[in-house]
């Protein structure tokens, strides 16, 4: 069984920084899930409040143009979309660091497909080294030994925190449509990116900025739940696909239930917002006390450096996660807050530095 | 987009018997999930609620020597199963009629394995049957050049609610361990078959009948869940599978809830057995008036042939299934019952007819 | 280690009727082998040889209008072309008996495809059923969860030495071409049907009466190879496909120096002739004899059903596949014939009928 | 269609030293398969031939507790090896720059498992970082969310030509079996490392520093044909895997008669030698004229750093690969030797220089 890599003591009034889903749902989302729970409808996404919930999306996202589908989780979701973009001889490109590459047991090449990997710089991956590594593909002669760049995929934000700004999208959207292969954006934590400072574009950019992205629901309000948003026509035959990757679930409603209340009065971006302000303020706490940040992060993941002792006193009060392995004097830990994530609780944090 | 197979009309007071999948959950379970939301725990099933979950069906089905693992959907725990068990030179023996060969989308030759079929009888696989297909498989000295049968997969009730006797159980099984192939049962519908009264076996009597099985949640009261158990040691390496298979819940913990919650005080069992309570009386009301059986079900699921007028004129106060496809004059329909549903609308039906 | 499920005894004057894959390859191919041995070719099939025989097949064929393509065994090409045209939600019909459905091992499986089985008749499916499947796929509304009809595959000869008269061809292309699915023949013993009096098509009629189809040269006059001819365009990416599968041969030339030689003057269904004569010798000699007959298969494959005694006598001089298991008192066998079967073999072995 | 990378000049009298597999096979290996071709023999390797060659193999590596299969090509038997070793949850470590990682078309990935990646030293992987990926692995408290690394590719020689010591190969494979994993060598060009005047190591130490390794043909001195050799037993159920990777040849005695042929007088051995021979012949004319060696190849593939009008020069004469791409005014190239190259050949290419 696995442990997380978190340094914990039984403390009860532990404070918990691990992740960003260690609860239910938004308590507005728990409501309507109560109040629709003895209704009957029928299965597979064939009900109303998928229906809602895609109307409403299609309105956030600000077309028509696109097709809207529900999935339980991301790996998942990453593991469907990706299988069904791919043709068998191509592969996924992607950062070395990305959570396609590293942290999903191999379910992208458990389908057939490999993973190709594209140098990591905080999480993003270089416009320019895109370009390269698709011209010296095409210029080797002997490419059809080798595995096609099929897509790109990235995570906004990244699995460091960090942000492409509009012009980085544009850049490797633009290489993508002339290498006709599409762009997919892993929106795990999208709702914490949209509502960084440092975020220079909106829910309504991204169909123009991509080809395909989802909505992170898991993470960001809902007990589960990821929306692919596509656009119309590129995923072929998605419905048995999604079955066939045991992602189809039979009580469809729940996504719509789910997603409809967070895209009803722009509750998605509000609880986001929340996270994101705990998030400055704590990362404002830790380098007002000269601790050292790993990265700079617009968003809800917090990366420091921290001496060991330091480390190991914040430990007994807090839980966190270990980067890496611990460091021979200091030691990268992450800081992560949510939606849920109480302002007492980053306050007290703060004056326990 | 797939529509389902069944006669509706815009009566606002339709009676549904379509499936046992067209509500949330019971309201006990509703209720732990909504005290619990906000709780904080650790993710992918490390969390208390899981480990009381697993306490408490280890107690129900009688023994600890036993794996217990909580996956969201049937069609997942079934892929994920099976190619856990199965080496690549193998495939799983099941009947023709078997969901695993005809509705998931090809799940399980998407992970590389054939499904080998036996003759169904009303959904079930015959023990003599079955040993003459390992027998003959062994007997063919080309042998090596075919799909070598490595595990048997039966559905519990089947999906025509036929149920198996605990001798005819017993015999697949001796055939399995003689073989020395496992035997796994599919529960997605378990409790249906063991609250019925022709059901001789009890939920403790299957870690001896199988290798590994499924308590089906999403059909029994649950949001979503099946809790697979498995002899000890049986699935090696199936917490990195169920992440490859992308069937790995973030917030494990909602299975835990579900789970605990549905077998503390035999809850199961009681809204199981009022399904089948309810199912009695439809097929009473049915048979009372008249109309064939289509094959006499001791479960959820009644299947009759109806003259198409009747079929008709029921679909206009009442949502089923019909199986197949309309025949000349008359045609096979599935009713469903379920945990929830009214004996008031099975009365009425009844009085409808 | 697989043995086969032959007769023999050890007497060096044995005859064999096993297979007809007992040689190495016609004396001429074997020549020109020879003869290129030591000259220096580029690799992959980009040599003179390749493209000499693609226009001797083109030539054969009728048309330039195709793709040309070539593998070296025929599990190997079933696998990749399949691979190569169906959709991960698509599968692939074939009669139960099929040798993709039965003694590939699951190769066609193990690429994540489903075998969609037809009931056989001697081998062969009916085009009132092949359209029955579809038409009846389409119209159950729960169709996207079950394994579309892809394409077609059939074996000409089949896998019971029968064959399809073009009317049944063009009934059965009609119907794939009006479902929109491409209709592959396995033409692992194509010179053999072709070869057959009861053939009423010719090699050039081939490319209007299927979308794609491989002429077999490992059983009719080669040491290996296989030479698959698709309509232009319909195979994409089949280069890098060819290699994933571990379908692409090094020395290519081997190939094209086979199929060159094999193509030019006819060879190709001189060789085939021959078997032909000799397996019609055999067929009248066990008739005569007033054996019966399986089936009546007009080609190199003949099946008898002898009394068990004058089996064993047989055995005791000639070689050949008992078909199935060992009956009570008569069972099938399987003689085959090939361009490499000495006419006096025959003989003899009527002579001691 | 590919293209080789390949400098080439219309010149009848070029000569050529861009691969390893520009002819056919070696002429006693050619007299052997004329000799036998009319024979006939039971198919899939039962045959007589596969028999000696397996008992002359199992003489020239010392030892009969090992599995001896033959397969056709280098990418299929690397897939089916790799296959056959791995569980689902696991993947294969390999240099980068291996020729699985690069140049199979992705056939790995394609059988569901991932590559995962070591620092290549000119091909090589070097035993601390091998141990320190393993350690880090188990050390991370996620890492059933990770691909687990089940085996360890090598190739011997490198695909840079490069070769591992005998107390480097200790090395890894003393990691490996502490991990409890298996060290597989790719002996595409084995004959050409252990004739090399650097090499440490025989045939016969193979068996000890290693679980599997394969012998090639193809590149010294077959048609075609790979041999894998494994510790008995490590290879379960190999035969229908072969067949399922569509790496089962019908007439395998093909295989039989070529490897039989190559290890009976050392004829293996002796050919490699000629072509280790004719590179270091090739290399010291290169180095004696003042050009740059890429690397220090001890083997039958030699790489140099030439001036660009060098190369263009030298290109019309001689055929050679262009290593990568183009350089502004120099360019890597790759020169290759074999049994077949001619030593008047090598001279006149020095004389030219």
């Amino acid at each position: 069984m696995v442990t997380s890599n978190i340094l914990q003591s039984n403390n009860k009034n532990m404070k918990h920084f691990d992740s960003d889903y260690m609860e239910g749902c938004h308590p507005q989302v728990m409501q309507r899930l109560m109040e629709t729970n003895l209704e009957q409808t029928t299965g597979y996404g064939s009900d109303k409040y998928c229906a809602e919930a895609k109307r409403l999306i299609a309105k956030a996202v600000g077309t028509d143009d696109v097709d809207i589908h529900f999935l339980i989780g991301g790996t998942q979701t990453n593991s469907t979309v990706i299988d069904a973009l791919l043709m068998r001889h191509e592969g996924v490109l992607a950062a070395e660091t990305a959570h396609i590459n590293v942290h999903e047991s191999g379910a992208i090449e458990s389908c057939g497909h490999k993973v190709l990997t594209l140098p990591s710089h905080d999480g993003k991956v270089c416009a320019k080294e895109l370009k390269s590594y698709i011209d010296n593909f095409y210029a080797d002669e002997t490419y059809e030994h080798m595995v096609a760049p099929g897509m790109l995929y990235i995570s906004f934000p990244t699995e460091y925190g960090t942000l492409y700004s509009k012009d980085e999208l544009t850049q490797l959207h633009d290489i993508c449509t002339k290498a006709d292969i599409p762009l997919y954006i892993d929106g795990a934590r999208l709702g914490y990116g949209l509502a960084s400072d440092e975020c220079d574009i909106t829910l309504s950019d991204l169909p123009d900025l991509c080809d395909i992205f989802y909505i992170g629901g898991t993470k960001v309000g809902a007990l589960f739940g990821e929306s692919v948003v596509a656009k119309k026509g590129l995923l072929k035959h998605f419905f048995p696909l999604i079955k066939q990757h045991g992602a189809l679930m039979a009580k469809g409603r729940l996504l719509g239930v789910q997603f409809s209340t967070l895209f009803a009065d722009d509750l998605y971006l509000k609880i986001s917002r929340h996270a994101i302000e705990l998030a400055m303020l704590l990362k404002k706490g830790f380098v007002d006390k000269g601790y050292k940040l790993y990265l700079d992060s617009p968003t809800n993941q917090q990366f420091f450096v921290l001496p060991n002792d330091v480390m190991d006193r914040l430990s007994k009060t807090s839980s966190f996660e270990v980067w890496g392995t611990r460091g021979e004097s200091e030691t990268t830990v992450r800081f992560v807050t949510s939606w849920a994530t109480k302002k007492c609780d980053v306050e007290e944090l703060i004056a326990e530095l």
